[in-house]
């Protein structure tokens, strides 16, 4: 792969800037090398493990998503940092929960999580059920107990109903298991596929201008690709951020060790999970500290931090090129009319302080 | 009207229990009384004065209704307060806004709001339009100003675009009247047409059960009609909380002089706006204090303050349910999907003090 590769780019920075546009590089070489690394997104979704993708868990799992009613406070929803029309992220630096606090990490998104080997910066949730119960019961986020949420769902005879469509024949069928269960289904079906990166993995000559085609080299020979690799370009395995030169403490700020918390290993400190990079044109700000507002920036910093390579500026415009052919068609999502509440239903508590 | 009402109630309260199931109150009587009080919510949009209701505005106001990246904080949207999956409203006694700050009144929906004669409780917007300015910039909900949102607007390309594609023709599509009139063109398309009482008004004999029509005729003869009329029953003019007997601080706190604030006129002190009552089985908490969750409290509450009535539980109970036969079919909206933020785009500021 490399030989042929560096064949190219060599013939390229040798090529006169205007031939360069003619002298694209060749598709079917270029897709030969990049599946390699990376795979398409399929066009619907796959059901998780120990999950079922029935239509009724699926639409479960989109009220719960949007319900806000889930939080103590009555104001926050999976929604409201995994936002559907903002490529599934809040657009904050961390995100604000519960009584205005501010939590440690940028929200990532949730859209093409089903493929990510595991949840959250740091991995500690392997799947995408066990993620949903995390956030609501975080006392910065939407400091709720499983048993309020439980108790909030028995008390509404929509959710007593669509929770027996979702599990049928379960005699206890609302429980925090099935909530989380709901809402992974629903999570997994919000994918993005058919970005033109796709369509060129997928044999679409021309579905990559010769900028981008550029930029899709430069991110394998550069290395970046290492990391940043399979469906999601991330999202599978672990790395110190830092790796070759350690970034600012405004990127990498020094109270936050990553997977050292999870596995309390020394080799794990400011561990984090690759990015998953699909989408990441809509994504910003970026890295866990969410520091970084501008897309080529977050490619140096990463160049410096990890490859210990300064990349020219013309490289860095072609991998964000690239990088925005990573947007995929975004989920199209029906609001859910929710359940209207019932006498028992818990009110609300904005201000409870735990 | 009154004489063949009060003959069919007086016909009902002397029949036996079993009997009043059959000796039902007939439709046709009953719905010539209704008419005139009430009208059917029509079946499609109407245009607000001075607005049109082109597919590429309703689409843009449907973006900016959605869109957090419109408060100051980058949290907040209409629909964090005016949920189109609960009703149009928060669910919350009074709404929470910037820095946690809690708001003075609680939030009215914006389901069939296009049918009120004026916005907020005490009237105060004459359109919605005009309302849509008021939240943007109020310190304790979005705390934005009119400058920051066109700045954030004219940063990104799909707004640019979409602004343009909404107001043909203008220099300057991007003001913040068009962004309001946009946001009102897709509210006018926020209706719950086709209610079982809309039904029943327009004809179809048997949307109403038993029990529902005594509560509507209780609704007409106890004198609720008199304030809560029109297609929105309620929404049309103003009346003093507590025009017979004031009711106590938490339920009409001293603070709040309602309408007083808009007019400066003795007159106006605690007179609110009737409250719109479409869909009120969704909109619990009640009153612009939020502080009543249960909707048969809020009736009594009413009859005594408003009429001096003490009313049979009975009375309440059927006038309960006839209230539940104006949920109508809430809309069907598509989240959107919101333009990608540009590198001149105001970075959000949760933390902002003014």
């Amino acid at each position: 792969m490399k030989t042929s590769l560096l064949a190219i780019l060599a013939f390229g920075a040798l090529a006169a800037p205007a031939l360069a546009q003619d002298a694209a590089i060749d598709d079917a070489t270029l897709r030969e090398d990049a599946l390699s690394y990376f795979a398409a997104i399929p066009l619907t979704a796959e059901a998780p493990e120990g999950n079922i993708m029935t239509r009724e868990r699926i639409d479960l799992g989109a009220m719960l998503f949007f319900d806000p009613r889930m939080s103590r406070s009555g104001l926050f929803s999976c929604q409201s940092c995994h936002n559907v029309g903002l490529g599934g992220v809040d657009g904050l630096e961390t995100s604000i929960g519960h009584g205005w606090q501010q939590g440690p990490r940028n929200a990532p998104t949730m859209l093409n999580a089903i493929f990510n080997i595991a949840q959250f910066w740091d991995g500690r949730a392997p799947d995408l059920a066990e993620q949903a119960k995390g956030p609501v019961q975080a006392g910065v986020e939407m400091n709720n107990t499983p048993d309020n949420v439980v108790a909030t769902l028995q008390s509404m005879s929509g959710y007593v109903d669509a929770f027996a469509a979702a599990f049928p024949g379960e005699a206890d069928a609302i429980s925090f298991d099935n909530f989380a269960r709901a809402i992974e289904a629903f999570e997994a079906t919000l994918i993005t596929p058919n970005s033109r990166f796709d369509q060129f993995l997928n044999g679409q000559d021309g579905a990559l201008n010769d900028q981008e085609k550029r930029g899709l080299a430069a991110f394998m020979e550069t290395g970046c690709a290492a990391c940043h690799g399979g469906v999601n370009l991330g999202g599978q395995e672990y790395y110190p951020f830092g790796l070759i030169e350690r970034p600012g403490g405004s990127v990498l700020p020094e109270g936050d060790r990553g997977r050292f918390a999870v596995t309390e290993t020394a080799d794990d400190e400011y561990v984090f999970r690759a990015a998953p990079l699909r989408n990441v044109a809509l994504t910003a700000p970026y890295f866990h500290s969410g520091a970084v507002w501008d897309l080529p920036e977050a490619v140096r910093v990463m160049s410096s931090a990890q490859l210990g390579t300064e990349l020219e500026e013309g490289q860095v415009e072609d991998i964000v090129a690239f990088l925005g052919t990573l947007t995929g068609e975004q989920p199209e999502v029906v609001h859910p009319i929710l359940p209207v509440r019932g006498a028992a239903t818990p009110e609300p508590e904005p201000m409870y302080v735990k």
